[in-house]
């Protein structure tokens, strides 16, 4: 198990990745709480309820519990759960531990920093992306509609626990999605990250999901570097975007059914890549190898049937677009990226549609 | 108009009361934002919004409306808000402005926390209530169900601007149970303030507004050296609820019906004097001069009717307890409180039936 330390505005808190993370809980000061709530799903309090509450030292905690599903992340979810908080006597002193992916890591960090106006809260992520992304930094959102995270905060957590057990009972395909993320950090942070992941990429199975920490552990730690140094995004935080601006727009014009979103994210990396290649600021090699090991991490959904206009129509409804502008994170070496907000669309449609021939292609 | 400056965890912020209050925001830097959205009700910017783009030097600005009253600071109207916000066009640098009494502060201040995760906020107060108290200080909230406030966010604007002016709109029952509110903030602060509103007394009153800028300003004062000493109610600002863990079971055993919130504040006063005295904490003859004083403020509807139990069942539900514990802000002489959790609740039943029988006996 690694520990990692985020510097928040107020206070710092710990990121623990690896087998025997939840014991960590077990030296949180949990007697300063006047109680401990534990939301998540039911079927993950079923599987692995006890053995958190056994590994952590947890005396006492009760269930909220939320249906699973991108449903659940939205203002009415956040009403019942306050409601049930406060029936269940959640007072300003209570801890709220958010057991689940990375809709109730969002929901319940934003539960916890509006119940009475803010209570400390726990994360204890149980996907690959909230793992080594979602559940480090801080960001909490609902969804408005079909607007994704228009709604949300900047409300650090005291502690996130990543225990690579619990991806085990993941199905195959969200277990790979996931590693798009881990990809992503990778293409941040340099080639050490990456190459391992070039060498595990047949191995990243649901079923070896305890030999995984060393890889979850690098990639966690690329997310808290990021935010340590900028919690509340405004510069650098902002290259964690790398493959999302894109990715949200592929997910949108697909009524978040055909990709996953480390699936879309993965298309977005990409994109971003064969435009750096077009802009000419990443040798076509280290595109290709970007290229490779995408590939090799799983099959991503096809592209085919998208039409280019239908997608970049979506893409300025991103809400880190400042005055309309977009700010694309394009790679330029693996370990280095640039963020610019002077992308022709025309050169975006002309790497979409190289991406959709290449595939036809394949 | 004077200006006063609440330092805050990231930044201070200048609270301007008084006539011509709204000619600081012509000094606001709203250049640096994308868009700038009031939101108010309809009837307000019929009233006003003229004259505050006018005398703010505000260039271009879009009214989002909300309907009056207090159900509409729900998580549904938030929901409405942000979907109007998006397709209007407001992105992270946009600026919210809330005009409008005490719902629209709050209800402006919740959006603006967490409308893409906080854009800035600017809060144009026109109640009493709101001029010196709710709007100064960052607190937000909207209500679920018949639990007020449960969900609410630390989130300070970057501007306030109390114009008294706007009062005079007002009808005079709610102008004068805002009064009540600065009553309070006598109490806390000492017999300069305390002796000015006993002089002004009898002139409180809408036609009159513009005459009041400096009691206004000196009422807001004290909110403002409270919030710069506790922005988080670690501790100081806990004073400030002096009148309120009584008004608000008030207000509650009465659906919110019988009483507007400055009177149940009133009454909240009134019964915590009465316990100081019982106690031993209070001088008789101070506790007459505030008893004599919330008179001259104006008449407060009626208890007769109330249990104390019924009463007193709310209070727990007050969440401000801490393990069930409720903080009690006694006064004990004009200008200076205690907060104790040890007072008794038959001693509260009785200073209940204390003022039911001397309101009786007038």
């Amino acid at each position: 198990m690694q520990r990692f330390w985020v510097k928040s505005r107020s206070f710092k808190y710990s990121v623990n990745v690896g087998s025997g993370a939840w014991r960590a809980l077990a030296d949180f000061p949990q007697d300063r709480y006047s109680a401990i709530f534990i939301l998540t799903e039911r079927n993950l309090w079923q599987r692995w309820g006890e053995k958190l509450l056994r590994e952590g030292n947890v005396k006492r905690a009760r269930p909220v519990f939320v249906p699973p599903g991108e449903n659940s992340k939205s203002l009415m979810r956040v009403e019942e759960v306050g409601a049930e908080l406060l029936e269940k006597g959640a007072d300003r002193r209570s801890l709220l531990v958010a057991l689940g992916g990375g809709m109730i890591g969002d929901l319940g960090g934003f539960v916890a920093s509006t119940y009475m106006r803010g209570i400390d809260c726990v994360q204890v992520p149980t996907t690959v992306l909230a793992q080594v992304d979602s559940a480090i930094g801080g960001k909490t959102a609902v969804n408005v509609g079909a607007m994704k995270n228009l709604l949300g905060t900047f409300y650090p957590p005291r502690m996130v626990l990543a225990e690579p057990m619990v991806l085990a009972s993941l199905d195959e395909r969200p277990f790979r999605s996931g590693f798009f993320e881990v990809a992503k950090h990778a293409i941040l942070s340099g080639p050490g990250l990456f190459k391992e992941l070039e060498a595990k990429a047949a191995e990243l199975l649901p079923q070896r999901a305890r030999e995984l920490g060393d890889i979850l552990a690098r990639a966690a730690r690329v997310k808290v570097q990021v935010v340590s140094r900028d919690e509340r995004e405004a510069g650098l935080r902002r290259i964690l975007n790398l493959g999302h601006t894109f990715g949200h727009a592929l997910e949108e014009a697909t009524g978040y059914r055909r990709f996953l979103h480390g699936e879309a994210v993965g298309w977005g990396i990409l994109i971003v890549s064969r435009l750096a290649e077009l802009l000419g600021v990443l040798e076509p090699t280290e595109g290709a190898r970007i290229a490779r090991l995408l590939r090799q991490l799983g099959p991503l959904p096809t592209l085919h049937g998208l039409r280019a206009r239908q997608v970049l129509e979506l893409l300025p409804q991103d809400k880190k677009a400042v005055r309309g502008r977009i700010h694309w994170v394009i790679p330029e070496r693996i370990g280095r990226v640039r963020i610019s907000d002077q992308v022709p669309l025309n050169l975006v449609e002309t790497a979409f549609r190289d991406l959709q021939r290449s595939e036809a292609q394949e």
